[in-house]
């Protein structure tokens, strides 16, 4: 609890004299004003994240927090939980859909184990195994508070050694058969809002799996009562182990002070906890895609941040954040190396 | 007339067969079928135009068409005339919006002076002058219709000479103050839309300038009667040198079997026309972004393109295009490189 409680106090706003003079750069560059939209405001938003006007990405890396769900005995998923094992395993060999994206965009790719319900044979994938699997939310919590706290933490550790490694562009993704499920109940602890409007088919459920998937969402929060001013209980009573991870991410990214890029749906959830935790956690933030997910669009309005794709994804693992990178780089290009209309005379 | 002609006919339509033996294997890659959404669907595209199903981008350019319109005397920009003439330049020499997304795209940009109102004196700008600006939509025709066949021609001549120095993914861009008020007329001229949903504020237009820029569209249709159902006629009565310039593009790469991607409202505008002259050239299109201009969403829904990027951007020059580019490249990565579900023994 030491580690989780030192990162949250260690979270600073933006600086906001530095985005200013960032601003007034913009306004500056060879273009009206706010023509390049978003890409004018991730910079600025860098600017206030790092004290400087002129920013460049050495190194990006995605973090891939893999956990089985016991939920999955529910039948709320079209894959089968071994699935969960076996693209963790493509994510080490490189032809998952994230390894590929990631690679073409130059990132590193972190694959941790935080609690697969198959000890991982090959090389490539961190261990964090917290234990084989949560437990089935629909019947109890997913875990103790304890665990919750572990997962956390160990994703702040993770996060911290990419950031020692060099690191200054993060991006977030999982695997984890179910973890829609526990995503969909995270919000729906979180915000009351309606499970019809959280819940989706994940990889592919037919109608009769997304009522019973909306039934199970119901019933996970109904009986385990988590309390939505509580982070770390609704966490640790439907959330997950990759979820709990990858709000470690956030906020400890947010605590050292480096841009980190949401994915798709589950850290989406991931990032709703983590500003739950700590609201300044947002800052650090940006969107990369919404995904088909209904519940991905509540997300992004709870964050009150704009992705800058629209690509109709779905898949996670972080496929979102390999293809925002590139544009957060472009964003930097766009600052350090427009002219401006001082520099034509103008 | 006979270099249009010969590419109008030349344009084919997409290659079924391997389309479906590129979604085949679009199914059998390691995820949920149609979950990498628009991913997919532009290596499906890929695998159509090229009649592959693994492509690869080997040299990307952006081309640019620079013009300026008689039509700015209305006092419909909030820019002068001057910019034009200086934003090319500065597209020259590497310092425009684009010129820098191009670099960091890893593309080459081709600027093209098919109509400044000023002589060119820098290096790496091709000179295709038609003439020193169009005349006054609002008191007449832009150009005579060999002007608007000379244009679409250059446009044809520039597009097969960037292919044929080993150019597979082509971008559009452009420069010319005014040249939001001529794609809205070309719109309205096309679809008899309400001016009222096609016009937009450019460059930055107060409201009032924003209700002269309505008017002036609709007068330009007005007075000079272009019929909807010739594009040529439509393009030489109320538009631009530039936007003619980059229908020739659209066909020339249709023709030749290159992809072409659409950046904001002018480039959409000139796709619409090229889809006029010839539905097929449809096939060979990429949406990049939606500008923030009101009638961008309307080209998009003529064309049926739904673009990658939702980056409130409406600068034009082609930096949508640059973006995109990552996008399209990632999309062939993703199909040459996953895995599939046989390669894991499922």
């Amino acid at each position: 609890m030491d580690k989780l409680n030192k990162t949250i106090e260690s979270i600073g706003s933006l600086h906001e004299d530095v985005m200013d003079k960032a601003q007034e750069r913009l306004n500056n560059l060879l273009k009206p004003p706010g023509s390049l939209g978003k890409l004018e405001s991730i910079a600025k938003q860098l600017s206030g994240i790092t004290g400087e006007i002129f920013n460049r990405v050495h190194k990006k890396a995605i973090i891939a927090m893999c956990a089985d769900n016991g939920v999955v005995e529910e039948n709320i998923s079209s894959f089968p939980k071994d699935v969960s094992y076996l693209v963790a395993q493509t994510m080490a060999t490189g032809i998952s859909g994230v390894a590929v994206l990631a690679r073409h965009a130059g990132s590193e790719l972190v694959v941790v184990d935080m609690g697969l319900d198959k000890d991982i044979a090959i090389a490539g994938i961190i261990n964090k195994k917290i234990r084989y699997g949560t437990s089935n939310i629909a019947k109890g919590p997913a875990m103790t508070a304890d665990e919750a706290v572990q997962a956390i933490e160990t994703g702040i550790e993770i996060t911290e050694k990419a950031i020692d490694s060099g690191v200054n562009l993060l991006g977030t993704g999982e695997v984890g058969i179910g973890n829609t499920t526990t995503s969909s109940a995270v919000l729906h602890a979180f915000t009351g809002e309606n499970p019809d409007k959280l819940t989706g088919r994940g990889a592919g459920l037919d109608d009769e799996g997304l009522e019973r998937k909306k039934e199970i969402v119901k019933t996970a929060v109904k009986i385990n009562k988590p309390d939505p001013d509580n982070a770390i209980d609704v966490l640790s009573k439907v959330g997950g182990f990759d979820i709990a991870g990858l709000t470690g991410c956030f906020l400890a990214a947010a605590a050292r002070r480096v841009p980190i890029v949401i994915d798709g749906f589950i850290s989406g959830a991931a990032a709703v906890a983590a500003v739950k935790i700590n609201p300044k956690a947002k800052f650090f933030m940006m969107g990369s895609h919404v995904s088909e997910e209904p519940g991905a669009k509540i997300i992004m309005k709870i964050l009150g941040i704009e992705p800058m794709l629209k690509m109709n994804m779905r898949l996670g693992e972080g496929t979102g954040c390999a293809l925002a990178f590139n544009i957060v780089e472009a964003a930097t290009e766009m600052m350090n190396r427009m002219g401006t209309f001082a520099d034509i005379g103008m």
